[in-house]
């Protein structure tokens, strides 16, 4: 055995919008164990395919005639109890693609339109000690006034249109943030203006 | 009423290491309704207070006569039933400093001794939808050789010592990353080099 092997996966909460879930598994060691997993998903697969993104993370640029600006979002979280600073995200509806996605969340969350998506991650995992949520970060051009018309009513969103010097004096504001959206302001830093680092546009 | 106000906490399962929670909440709207949230803590505070990190997410550079190096993680992960390429990690044991924390973990993961922690980036929120889990990213460097004999035997670990090139063709690699770890990498490619952005030493 070179893998670990899952014996039982065991719902023991299935709220409408997250799930918990006990595992128990047997290491190619032979230590067996079990471990608790938080699942969007009805029957998480633990099989090693590929992972499925639920969201897309968006990293909009706005080109205005005053310059670029970066398009950030401040939202009220539950689980925080406290906004986070952040960008437009959304979950993908059944058989949405990525890009689909992204163009309905941009507008929803932001009122703006995607003019070009620059570049994507692959899924990459949020938390995969604890969960199996992927999201894939859409890196994306936009045009238009931006503003919260469209949102739904349950959300309570403030959306932050930055040029680069108030990114970085955001970026040293204590907050709350994302991870990811930590890292890319840190990222913009080191381009050291609004614009895509090079090796992300490689084969665009 | 300019916040929104959680009426009801209730935890609906409770594993040792992972609970599930349902919580009611009243937007400044005026709109009710529930959230779903995991969390590793018994009570989630939901308050608004300073994001207690629960683990620490480290980024070591080994500097060797051969040149820098980046240590980096293959893990298997239950939750994705695969292996994560990420970096060491690990929770904080309760009233243990992120600093120490970092420096215990370094250690048991990767067998190596930090000489430096050169930034440390504020608590940041995994997955704020999901969870209040946060951690802190610690950017370090060290010394040492390279080894898993400390790891715990549950633990699937295995190292990642790479040189620039070597993580610009893992970044490349149709692998499962968490979402740090690719920014992370992409970081670095902007930097051009294994080296500490300009931006990220500010103040140190």
């Amino acid at each position: 055995m070179t893998r670990v092997l899952v014996d039982t996966l065991k719902c023991v909460a299935d709220l409408r919008w997250l799930k918990l879930f006990e595992v128990s598994y047997e290491r190619p060691s032979g230590a067996r164990g079990t471990w608790s997993l938080a699942s969007r998903n009805a029957t998480p697969r633990l099989d090693g395919s590929p992972l499925s993104p639920a969201a897309v993370f968006l990293v909009p640029l706005l080109r205005t005639p005053e310059g670029t600006r970066l398009v950030m979002m401040r939202e009220f979280r539950i689980p925080l109890g406290d906004y986070e600073y952040s960008f437009p995200a959304g979950l993908l509806d059944p058989g949405e693609s990525v890009e689909t996605t992204a163009r309905r969340e941009l507008h929803e969350e932001t009122g703006l339109t995607v003019t070009s998506v620059r570049a994507l991650s692959p899924a990459v995992a949020s938390s995969a000690g604890m969960t199996d949520e992927s999201a894939v970060i859409v890196f994306l051009e936009c045009t238009g006034t931006p503003h919260t018309e469209n949102c739904e009513a349950s959300e309570d969103i403030h959306l932050l249109v930055l040029d680069f010097e108030q990114m970085c004096a955001l970026r040293r504001t204590p907050v709350k943030f994302s991870s990811k959206a930590w890292l890319i302001t840190l990222l913009f830093e080191t381009v050291g203006r609004l614009d895509w680092p090079a090796a992300l546009l490689e084969g665009t």
